[in-house]
């Protein structure tokens, strides 16, 4: 739907509700094109240098059995959608799948049973009208936390992420510029950091002060805010972003997912994806080049392998020489590392020596 | 170890060393007292309603075969957490065992192989010193998130509550005074919400305001910092805390831990347990009362119900007439409800409707 490009989320619900009016008014079958969000339809753009959907697209109409349930439940999400964004307000999924949820009248049939329903049809919706699900007025969890050299404004109100304390900012999982604007900076980096506690040592350690710096994590996966938020850092501020990570396959999905975007959400990337972000650790070389302790690696297990030779296999990896080089390290050697493994060095290692010297010697793998 | 009562937490661990030493040197067996923390020892206290530990202690002997590992692993526990405290630095859990895990010299043995050894033995050494995990400068991971007509100091950083965004502030796991400190506030009363969703609904609606309270969530059953903080407001600002739950079993047990305390966390009750907790909601009473529409009420699993006949027969809830007829009615009725469900009423249901109306009519369970 590119000539929606330039309309605003209501007038894109609204022109896709016209549009099935007028199809039924004059007679025709209703139906709309979906695009497909199936692997077959998933590529990687060799010059963006992210994952994206291609340009396959499926039908779905109202006179087949098949497809007519889920015609019906796109139109109520649709509708629930327009109210919110209407309306100002926000709501969680499982909020959107109760609004949705109803007795059809004269049956006994739900419109939704379970949110496992309504979930992929609020993805197939945003696939239709070119919309981020926070478009839609819709967030997901919030997780993650930010601190360091940046002002930002969240729904009108001033936060001072240098002055945050020991918690942080809690990143909402809509970041979009209606809501968040960024106000003075003075950081040179934004640095991800893959778990809370790793983050919370340095902030305790005042790393982002030290080293004038934007402090994220996103518990694990960083989810759709924390990585929609960094990739306006990115693009807007011009920041350079570093990955710091667990060395494990999970690590490496996290950066690979950071960078070129996931494939079950390849219709994101192009809003999420920061192909210039770099990898600063653990990597499979740090147990030599900081002399990491053998008693805190753990060993691999299968499972570890086996994810690690799929990574190795991505387009984006495949031909990478570092990259190739990083993973057969991290399987010869046969361990994996923890970011906590560093406090065996010392409880302010990681704050006062491996990152510092990281960044002083560009030691990142792209 | 009553003596230690008005000693640091510094002084504690320094207590106990010098006391293993004495023993040493003595030509004694070195042996220390732990609090034990079996089901056994843990008793509803009725005059203060809370769940306590007993006074069941087990020796712990270096000259044990069974016992000298674990005799080892808790000195190294607290050895470390005595260089934590000195530093003045805070670690997580796991980065604690990364500290304490070496290879015993001259052996091929580990003092510890994975968390699971560690983690009770932190337990063990919080009991054993009367100190909190958090005075022992340990937190666990962050969660949960605060708004409200309120000003804290966090790491002396001044937070203002009320001007926090929609990610408002993230709640540290270590909440104690020497951290965490009031300034100002307004508020009459804390409104705990088991569900960050239903927690960003109320703080869009900007619920807070219009009826001047602290909005906090836990992300389900609340950690250790979000009971910790509430403890602090309803004892330090003389507050009432109102809890907002689905309700189902777990909603009732997150409230019945908010309110008594736990039974794996007896010892801590005394300083996390708010035995003037009251329930807000959402009762079985509502599905009639709000005329919430059957098709957002859940069926209650077979696991749901015996999980309900086991709270029904708590000590704290046994012989409450209110919490019987709750409990009974929700048995009766074979369905659930979550809080989402009330966005079937209309996006701001919730705010405008359900909450007044319960605060007004006082319409709590106790």
């Amino acid at each position: 739907m590119s000539a929606h490009k330039k309309l605003t989320t209501d007038e894109k619900i609204h022109a896709m509700a016209e549009e099935m009016a007028r199809q039924a008014l004059a007679g025709n079958e209703p139906l709309f094109q979906v695009p497909s969000r199936t692997l077959a339809n998933v590529n990687f753009n060799e010059v963006k240098r992210i994952v994206e959907l291609g340009e396959g697209k499926t039908a779905r109409e109202f006179f087949n059995l098949g497809q007519s349930k889920k015609y019906m439940q796109t139109l109520l999400v649709a509708e629930a959608c327009k109210r919110l964004v209407a309306a100002g307000k926000t709501n969680s999924i499982r909020d959107l799948y109760y609004m949705t949820k109803h007795t059809i009248a004269s049956t006994r049939d739900n419109t939704f049973e379970s949110q496992d329903e309504s979930d992929p049809i609020i993805e197939d919706l945003e696939v239709t009208l070119d919309s981020l699900r926070e478009e839609l007025h819709l967030f997901a969890s919030n997780k993650g936390a930010l601190v360091g050299d940046l002002t930002v404004v969240d729904g009108g109100d001033v936060i001072d992420c240098r002055r945050m304390g020991t918690g942080g900012w809690s990143v909402p999982s809509i970041v979009e510029p209606d809501v968040i604007q960024f106000r003075e900076h003075e950081a040179k980096f934004v640095l991800l950091v893959e778990k809370d506690a790793m983050w919370r040592r340095l902030n305790e350690d005042k790393f982002w002060k030290t080293h004038q710096c934007i402090l994220i994590h996103g518990g694990g996966q960083p989810p759709r805010g924390v990585r929609r938020l960094m990739y306006r850092m990115v693009n807007e501020l011009k920041l350079p972003l570093y990955v710091f990570v667990d060395n494990d396959p999970w690590g490496y999905y996290i950066y690979s997912v950071v960078k070129q975007g996931s494939i079950s959400l390849a219709y994101e990337s192009r809003r999420m994806a920061i192909p210039s972000a770099k990898f600063i650790g653990l990597s499979s070389a740090d147990v030599e080049k900081f002399q990491i302790p053998s008693e805190v690696t753990i060993r691999l297990e299968d499972n570890d392998i086996a994810r690690a030779k799929e990574i190795m296999a991505y387009p984006w990896f495949v031909n990478n020489k570092v990259w190739q080089k990083e993973i057969q390290r991290m399987l010869s050697s046969k361990v994996k590392l923890e970011l906590e493994a560093l406090s065996a060095k010392g409880i302010t290692f990681a704050s006062d020596e491996y990152l510092p010297r990281k960044i002083k010697d560009k030691d990142f793998l792209d």
